[in-house]
C-alpha cells in the first residue's frame, strides 16, 4: 500500500486473521478473497497508523505487475475518443460505427503482454503499408507511428459462472478496484491487419498497468452522472435510475515530463459496470485477476485528447512541447507517464498510481 | 494417454524420473518441461507396454481440460473460408481483405472460457439486428444463428521472451502439440458488434477445444506442403525451400451422428508455424499454454466446409440431415462432434481425440 513516496508491506500490519487471508507476493488472494473481505480491509486500512518498521522509501522498491492478469479486454467507450477516430480513420463514413451508442465495443487482447509501469516498451515492428506506396503492398520494419493510450482499467476479483450475466447492480461485488493503462499502440500496424477481425499485432506487444490498484471503495467521493444516453440502452445496460458508476477521475499525460493532454474519465459514455453487464451477458464467465480497460479516454477539447493520433490528427498536426521538441507519434528514448486525481472521501483528492514506460529501439 | 476406447495413467506407467518431471493433474507440467523431455517421453511411449493396472474405459473416466490456458489467439487461415465469409457477409466487396494474402489475420478470443470436450454450450444471448428491422435497431434476445468453426488448435508448450520474435524453424521448440477445437459462434451478434474492433461477444460464450493434445512428434508423417502462395510472404513468413508445415488432417463433422463436412487441413493457406512466427514478430511473448487456433477449416468442395452458415449459406440453403431433420444453424439439444484422422508414422492412420459439444438453451 502506499502513502505518498513510501509504500507500506502491509499484511504484517494487520491482525493476524485478516493478513493470514490476503498476504503474498501480489494482489491475487486479495481479489480472490472478495467482497466482504475487502470491506474489512478497507476498514482496517482507515484506521492503521502505518508502523515505520514496514514502510519502505518507494524509490527502495522494486513494483511488480500487481495481480496475475486472468483475461484483459479494452473497451472504447469514449464517444470524442471514437469520433476523432472515425473522422481520422474512415473519413466519408460515419463517425461511429452503428452499434456504437446501442452497446460498449470492445474486443480481447493480449493479457501475457500485460506489464507493469516502469517497463521499457520495445518498439514494435510489423508490416505496415507505407502512405507514399504505389502498390499497396506492405513493408516490414519498425512501427513509424508508435502511440499511446491514456485509459482506466478495472481489475475482477470474485470470479462468476459460466452461463450466468452480471448485472449492471453487481458490479461492485466483482470489481476490486481501478488502475492507470497505457494501451501502447502501433497505428501503422494495426491499420493494415484490423480489417475484418480487428487490433492485433498493433497493439499486442505490450500494455502497461500501474503497479497500484486503488480500490472501488476509495472512489465513493468520485461517483458522477454519466453523460445522457441517447438512445436509451436496452435493459441490460441501462442505468437510468440506477446508481451509475461515472467516475470523476482526471487523468495527466506527460511525455518527456511535458503535459501534453488533460483526459477527463468523467465524460465517458459507457461507464465499467456497464462494460462489465455487457463483456457477461452471452454468458461468458469471470475470472480473478481479468483486467478491462475503458479504451482511451478522451475529452471534447483538444488539450484532452488520451492519444496522439488524436493530438497530431494522425501526424498531420505536430505538437511542440515546452522545449522545443516536436512530436507526432513517440520517438525512442521517450517516457510517457500518465497520472490520475480523484474527489477523496472525506474531502480533498487521492491520486491514483502513475503508469510509466520508456520507448527503446526495436 | 489415449489407447482407442482406452486411458492410460500414463505418470505411474514411467519410469521415475520422467514420471517426476511430467505428472500432474493436467499437461502443464509437460509443456513447461521442453523439448528435449518431450522427446525423451515420446521415446519412452513408443517402447512402452501399456500396464494394465493404470487402463482405465474411457467410459469411466471424466475428461478434463488438457491444459491450463494462457492466452487464445483465433486465426482465419483457411482461404475458401476467407472468400466463402467475405461473399456472404461483405457482398460488393473484394472477397478476401487486403492484406489477408499478405499476413495470417488473427485476433484474441477469451482465454477463460474455453472449456473441454462434452461440456454442454449454453445458447448465449445478445444484441442483434433483425433482418426484418425497418429501424435498424438491435433487439436482445438468444442468438437465433449458433454455429460450430471446425479448426485446429496449436499448444505451446515453451515460452518466449518479451521482445523477442519466435522465426519459422523455431515452431517445434516452442509447440507442443495439436487439439481439436469447435470455436462457436453466434453470427448475429457478431455481425452487429464486429466493427471495428472485432469479434467479441459472437464468440466469448465458450470455445470447446479436445481433451487430447497430439504430440507434433506423432504427427511427423502427416506433413505436406501448403498451397502455393502468391504474392510471396514477407521473409520472416516465407517457408519457401524450409521444411514447412502443412498437416494432412482430415476432419470430420457430425451433427447429431450425422456426417455434414469433411474439412481438409492440409489445404490451409498459412501454416501453424507462419501462425507462430507472425503472432510474435512484434515482440510480443509466448506463455505456456497458449493456445491458438487455425481458424474454420473449409476446403474448396461445398461438402469441405467447416461452418454451418458455410453450409447453409448464411441460411439461404438449408442442409437436410439423413434423418430428414432441416438445419440452417443449430438447434437446441444439436450434438456436434469434430474428428480428426492423419497420416501416422510407420504407415496407417491415427485419429485425434474429438471435441464434442452439445446445444443447451439459454
Amino acid at each position: 500500500m502506499r502513502y505518498g513516496d513510501r509504500v507500506l508491506d502491509l499484511a504484517p500490519a494487520l491482525d493476524r486473521a485478516l493478513s493470514e487471508r490476503v498476504a503474498g507476493p501480489n494482489l491475487d488472494r486479495l481479489l480472490a478473497a472478495g467482497r466482504v473481505v475487502w470491506t474489512e480491509l478497507a476498514a482496517a486500512v482507515a484506521v492503521l497508523e502505518p508502523p515505520e518498521e514496514h514502510l519502505h522509501d518507494l524509490a527502495d522498491v522494486r513494483l511488480r505487475l500487481p495481480f496475475t492478469v486472468a483475461d484483459y479486454v479494452d473497451f472504447y467507450s469514449s464517444e470524442h475518443h471514437a469520433r476523432n477516430l472515425g473522422r481520422i480513420l474512415r473519413p466519408g463514413q460515419p463517425e461511429l460505427p452503428a452499434s456504437w451508442k446501442h452497446l460498449p465495443v470492445g474486443y480481447h487482447g493480449r493479457a501475457g503482454t500485460v506489464v507493469v509501469s516502469g517497463t521499457d516498451v520495445v518498439r514494435p515492428r510489423g508490416q505496415r503499408v507505407s502512405t507514399s506506396s504505389t502498390t499497396g503492398d506492405p513493408v516490414f520494419g519498425p512501427t513509424v507511428k508508435l502511440d499511446i493510450e491514456a485509459e482506466v482499467g478495472f481489475v475482477v476479483g470474485t470470479p462468476s459462472a459460466l452461463g450466468t450475466p452480471v448485472p449492471l447492480g453487481a458490479f461492485a461485488d466483482h470489481v476490486f478496484g481501478v488502475c492507470l493503462v497505457n494501451d501502447w499502440s502501433a497505428r501503422d500496424i494495426q491499420a493494415w491487419e484490423y480489417q475484418p477481425l480487428g487490433p492485433f499485432l498493433g497493439k499486442s506487444f505490450a500494455t502497461s498497468v500501474s503497479a497500484w490498484v486503488t480500490p472501488l471503495s476509495a472512489l465513493e467521493a468520485a461517483r458522477v452522472a454519466p453523460p445522457p444516453r441517447d438512445p436509451r440502452p436496452l435493459p441490460y445496460l441501462d442505468d437510468t435510475g440506477a446508481s451509475p458508476y461515472g467516475l470523476d477521475l482526471r487523468l495527466a499525460v506527460r511525455l518527456n515530463g511535458h503535459l501534453v493532454a488533460e483526459p477527463p474519465f468523467a465524460q465517458m459514455y459507457w461507464t465499467a459496470a456497464q462494460q462489465l453487464a455487457h463483456l457477461t451477458v452471452n454468458g461468458a464467465s469471470l475470472r480473478t485477476g481479468d483486467l478491462f480497460a475503458s479504451g482511451t479516454v478522451s475529452g471534447p477539447e483538444p488539450h484532452q485528447r488520451g492519444s496522439l493520433v488524436e493530438l497530431s490528427w494522425n501526424g498531420t498536426e505536430p505538437i511542440t512541447l515546452p522545449d522545443g521538441s516536436v512530436r507526432t507519434f513517440l520517438e525512442d528514448g521517450d517516457e510517457v507517464v500518465i497520472t490520475a486525481t480523484a474527489p477523496a472521501v472525506g474531502g480533498g483528492s487521492l491520486e491514483l498510481g502513475e503508469v510509466r514506460g520508456r520507448i527503446v529501439p526495436g
